[in-house]
């Protein structure tokens, strides 16, 4: 992918945490993978299983760590997290555009609304009595931002975001086209025949430096907060519910699902299409793989999983005959054990 | 959390279904936790096992079943039924905020909307031909509302919902952003080496007194309708697809999906992430636990479970192993088995 | 369902691939199911083991197959294909609503935008700098199309879809309300103690004839493009991760995820609520059925399943506590075995 930008090598080693071995001077102006960079595109091998591959990269340059350099035919950025050092040269050469600065005249702002210096208002926006918008903040068309809602420095909101009222958003926050942030928790009482409604009177507060994925969505508390603290970054179409705490640079992969009421800890890595029971205590440092439901609190660090691998569908309804007669053949190990013992 | 409204115990127990004991003239001003109380607050006690915590609430006031009266510090409301006191007493501290009644310039109403009295139309509303809006409707900014279609009485949608053409909502709804309801069913018939799309000609209809999470998804119907009858609440991200029916009063918790042309029964309790394969009847008083995957009719009232609870990784990957090869045991078994046959 | 036109059935056989059995001339103005059909209506005999429910019908007419013909009770349509000869009668009755040639006041257009002959573009639209609209295309209220973003004629965008920059639609595509396309996908580096974001700087590349469900989230690529073939039919709440490629036909039904780098072939067909882990290869032609995990990459065309059918609440707690002591039963397995082995 080529960039309006180019610099040296030396210039992305200098901002990347990097050094370089070779031509410093050699002009990079792209990020490309191993097997698809063309001429002038830098490329990076995160993982060394695969430095064999660089062989025929067409890459200018390549970051890698040093045991891997010698595998480049190009210059190369040497570094100890290449992945991160690629992370940093691509925000170099693609940095977020710049969105122009000022309110369209179509957007709909509450006379009290605080605006800083620097927001980027697009069309078609609409921002409630008692919202505070912080400086550099981009909004784009048709989000809406709900009465006394906090949105903090630097925040970007893609276009048809959903803010509801009260919420509170962090600095640098990303968040995407889709999301819904603070509707109200699933919470009824069940009396006499109906449901009764129970307000959600608590709201979301959301931490510096959250990332949120399209479509995913992040319930107001019923009484106390619903919590996202710094550094969370969520997928898309995830469903946080009312009450949840999630713990600082926990990560959460697409279309999982968290009920409410449950904490999740800090450096978590929830894989996609998880779901986690409400009211539970999910401790720091937590993994779980994908497709996993998780049903009780976690107390101890590690790797937790339940997703069951497809298999050709006839053995898959195979394993299910065995597993529906699962009772009847430990019986019957029992028998046999009955019997071996007597003829003992 | 503090209410602007404040009200005595005894006007509280006068509206809520409760009597007072201890000093009705108490003034509330809030709803707490039973831990997170502070004065001037009332909490409640739903359930008898954490009667002890309440020993430490500095609530102004519990309600709880005349049962836990005694474990309470502070007046009470008894009721037979906390959790819908607690409701009530919610409503009435924290009422839905009053709109402003009318119609937002920039608001684009086809000429021939109806549109009763004391609606409440938000910036950037589209209601296309033919649409009805009743009395005491709160439309937030950015809805849209498609050609002929219908909203009960003092519904609310709230910012960005997208309901298609014909769609009919009943009154009293409460339809959270983001929701699309009225989108075409997923049909398409295959004919010499491609797909052709089968119009979706059925509507959605929906009772009275329905409750949409955010993001959540109802599609018309193919033929005849989708149909949500009264008093359903669905959480987020559901998917409802074409033709089905769900019964009066059932709740679907977040990120379940009901396949086409599946019924399901009135008072049913499905749970999160749940997936319903298509063209079943599930019968009325069905309880589905979260994670479960439905793929027959249901007959039975009951409860229905294959959430499979996550473990330590390493325990399941035993596992995993252990039921590819339950074929073998199996075998191994039935070869004991013969053995000692032979022996007897 | 009535329609506002009417064909005979000999003028809708002329267009539908069928021939007449019996009067040419019978007036067909809708379509209704075998049950739910009334007079006039014309309905269709897709599964030749409904074919005594025909008996009942009192539908003006029915498509079906030859084999069939003698069971209905009115005048036929025979087809070797009733279901696509159904799908193109319904097409014939139920017309896609004209839209209003033009551009709405209240529409925000860049200056650069080239805007073909015959669009539609409703209230509150945004399409910003660079993007291509095509011959034909309609694009409903509140949608926003990013900056160069191109989209092929006669593609129909429904109210509140979001295409960020660079996304390339092809031809007739079908997307419906709440979409989003192009959003960043989920990639980020650690470093330091905390995450680094990688920009995503490849786009969203989709052919022709491509329908996208409610609420569907399509990821850009990291540095690379995701790519969705021609005739992929995608139903609501799918997530498609950064780097996907989705072959030719390929059908994926509701709420399903596919992570990121996943390459699907083509004429697939994926359930509902199905996850396929990333940087998997699935070949041709793939059946998947619903609530399946896919953890390895595909190479033999088939049916693969993992989805665990729901049972009675006390039988799946039982098969879980087996579950859990598996790797003892096969302890007792082993001793039985050298038990017997001793005694030989």
């Amino acid at each position: 992918m080529k960039s309006k930008l180019s610099f040296t090598l030396s210039q992305i080693a200098a901002q990347c945490n990097a050094e370089v071995l070779g031509e410093g001077s050699t002009l990079i102006s792209g990020i490309g993978t191993i097997a698809g960079a063309t001429q002038g595109e830098i490329t990076f091998l995160a993982n060394t299983l695969y430095r064999d591959s660089l062989k025929h990269t067409r890459a200018s340059a390549v970051i890698l760590s040093a045991e891997d350099a010698s595998f480049s035919p190009s210059p190369c950025l040497i570094s100890k997290n290449p992945y991160a050092t690629y992370a940093r040269a691509a925000q170099m050469l693609f940095p977020a555009e710049a969105t122009p600065i000022g309110v369209h005249p179509s957007a709909v702002i509450a006379q009290d609304v605080v605006l800083s210096e620097n927001v980027s208002i697009g069309p078609h926006v609409v921002i409630e009595s008692g919202a505070q918008i912080g400086r550099g903040v981009v909004i784009d068309s048709g989000t809406y931002i709900g009465r006394d809602t906090v949105i903090g420095a630097n925040s970007r909101l893609y276009s048809g975001v959903r803010l509801y009222h009260e919420t509170h958003i962090g600095e640098r926050a990303i968040i995407h086209s889709g999301v819904v942030i603070g509707s109200d928790g699933f919470g009824m009482a069940w009396d006499k025949g109906g449901w009764i409604k129970i307000p959600q009177i608590g709201r979301v507060v959301i931490g510096h430096d959250v990332e949120i994925g399209a479509n995913t969505t992040i319930d107001r508390g019923a009484i106390e907060n619903t919590v996202i603290e710094d550094g969370v970054k969520l997928d898309n179409q995830i469903q946080i519910a009312h009450n949840c705490h999630i713990g600082a640079n926990t990560v959460i992969a697409g279309c999982t699902g968290v009920s409410g009421s449950t904490t999740i800890g800090k450096n978590c890595r929830i894989g996609g299409g998880v779901g986690i029971v409400g009211h539970l205590n999910i401790c720091d440092g937590v993994t779980v793989t994908g497709f996993t439901m998780i049903t009780k609190s976690i107390t101890e660090p590690g790797i937790y999983s339940s997703g069951m691998p497809g298999v050709q569908h006839k053995n898959w309804m195979e394993t299910l005959v065995h597993l529906r007669h699962l009772s009847d053949w430990i019986k019957r190990i029992k028998s046999l054990e009955k019997v071996l013992k007597k003829e003992e």
